[in-house]
């Protein structure tokens, strides 16, 4: 298998070069420090890209869509159907990640990972089925463990061709109905949390729904008990199609060295199970956005990474992560446009003896 | 005067128009109030602007300059010459806000409302110049009453000219080396809170820099003793000629039913000033960014505002504002290019009955 190889070929960041970095921002007209983290974002990317005179790099959203059995336990407010309704409107451009993408100039990939349904008819889709939707996880392992092994290395060939196509930075984006209640599952495994912590109303379910929702998970973990030390493992027995593909596209990412914007709740434990193949991984990760889904915030913190933006944002799809590459955006054209002290002749700063006690 | 005409024409916001505009997001393919906080942004445009269909407004950076007496007090890393060394940065182009105005196809306009010294061969600089940089507040008034109403009618008249030049939203900008002082002796003043609680280190004191900033902001309050319930009067005793100009802005733009976007902790002072003056304005405020500034938290929570961004950024000039303006074309992107449920063929929420109990 392939993934063994990209996981190898991720290096730690040079701290050098974030030093370097901080340097150059340093000689910018502002005082030290006071673009705060956009600072730290651009010199994340100088490290990643290991260009220290980086022009914003294009961008692709990577929005891999599967459907998942577990739906069938009423676990979602929509139906799975939803899934491949919502793939046709990506393809057509009236989904919030077309509108989003559009804003800040990055391409959507569509890839069906496993939605339930024939799909062949739609222009643009690219198709990596492998199958039509996972097994409902309540019954034993929502998909095989080749297949698991399968969905990541889907994920990994994914961003090789973004970056054969110039691509710089890549977002997560998935559609899956069912997927916060698999996502819910791989995050108790990882993290060992409670799942009535870790569970939300996903697109909306109400209070019984919730219930039902957190007494799923509870079934699907005690029938078929993932072992948190092997992702696979456990992206076999409770993950998705398009969280094995998401998984894939952090190790692809890093491996590539190029940044990786994760979105929200899906690839929180999409890159809890890619960082425990790869820990290393980590450092190529963009924490686009806290979400509204409940158990966002525990996985952030597992992962050690604090989110550039709170806006209650609870759609997926890729949408936080297309606001977070407008900062990055933001924080690379500060970077490389700016003026310096030097070159504009603004005084630096001086101690700060009175003139006048 | 033509403050008080100004004052009388800003009119509540009409609820129906947020129903409306409500009623319209929930349409669009996605689950109800999954956008968030984008999803309130969009509607208040909808209400402030009283167009249901809106396209994304011209914006317009408004980022006025004024130097203070009290720098002489040693409460500021930089000296008072950075205040003309950056406007002169600003109109060439080479600082942050231009950078981020530009990302955004917002343009800058840089006024002089009263920087020490002759500005007049700085080509494109608006001069409104009231003084050269207000008196040292700690041996009395920093401005006349009469000055101060000044410098609130040359914000109103330049939020007009920018409607006038086809504005749909303007942003809060300001560079005024001191400017931090003064906004903490304004923000104690309205708030009520400890000096020590809202002083922070501007652009970035060290800490006998701090300790001296309280202790000349307690003794500016103390010889001055400015009257929280008068709104000049705070501001002639310790405000500055920027901030009465933002304050001009913030009650002209509601006045013209435009958003003002705030930025920082600079022009939330000067919101506090305003809604004191006609509290109605603070509807048409958007709340750019949580500043990494002392006492900024403490003016938001006074005036009932949530910040959209919280990037620890503390550098003024309009740049959180600009961040603010992305967003805000997101909101409204979203809102006009998504798809509905209708014209997708997208299904709507079920009731979350199982299939399979």
């Amino acid at each position: 298998m392939m993934i063994e190889p990209t996981m190898k070929t991720i290096l730690p960041l040079d701290p050098r070069l974030l030093v370097h970095a901080q340097a150059k921002l340093d000689r910018l007209t502002k005082p030290r420090g006071s673009l705060g983290r956009l600072e730290e974002l651009a010199a994340q990317y100088v490290a990643i890209s290991r260009d220290e005179n980086p022009s914003c790099p294009k961008a692709r959203v990577l929005t891999l869509a599967a459907d998942h059995g577990v739906v069938a336990e009423g676990v979602s407010a929509y139906p799975s159907s939803v899934t491949a309704q919502m793939v046709a409107n990506f393809l057509n451009g009236g989904a919030a990640i077309n509108v989003l993408a559009r804003q800040v100039g990055a391409d959507v990939q569509v890839v069906d990972m496993g939605v339930a349904g024939n799909l062949d008819h739609l222009v643009g889709l690219v198709s990596r089925k492998i199958g039509h939707g996972t097994k409902n996880m309540v019954m034993g392992p929502a998909m095989s463990r080749d297949e698991a092994i399968r969905s990541v290395e889907i994920g990994i060939e994914l961003v090789d061709q973004a970056v054969a196509d110039g691509m710089g930075v890549v977002a997560t984006g998935e559609m899956g109905i069912g997927n916060t209640t698999s996502s819910a599952a791989i995050t108790a495994v990882m993290t060992g949390q409670p799942i009535s912590r870790i569970t939300g109303r996903g697109t909306g379910v109400d209070d019984e729904g919730l219930n039902r929702k957190r007494r799923v998970i509870e079934q699907a973990l005690r029938i078929n008990d993932p072992q948190a030390g092997d992702a696979f493992d456990v992206l076999s027995k409770v993950g998705g199609f398009e969280i094995g593909g998401l998984v894939g596209i952090i190790l692809g990412g890093a491996a590539c060295r190029i940044p990786v914007v994760l979105d929200g709740f899906i690839a929180g434990a999409a890159a809890l199970l890619a960082v425990t193949l790869a820990p290393t991984c980590r450092e190529y990760l963009i924490a686009s956005h806290q979400s509204a889904e409940d158990g966002h915030g525990i996985v952030l913190e597992q992962l050690r990474l604090r989110p550039l933006l709170d806006l209650e944002l609870r759609l997926g799809e890729g949408t936080g992560a297309c606001l977070a590459i407008g900062l990055l955006q933001s924080s690379l054209l500060l970077m490389t446009q700016m003026a310096t002290f030097d070159d504009a002749g603004v005084d630096e700063r001086q101690t700060t003896e009175p003139e006048n006690v």
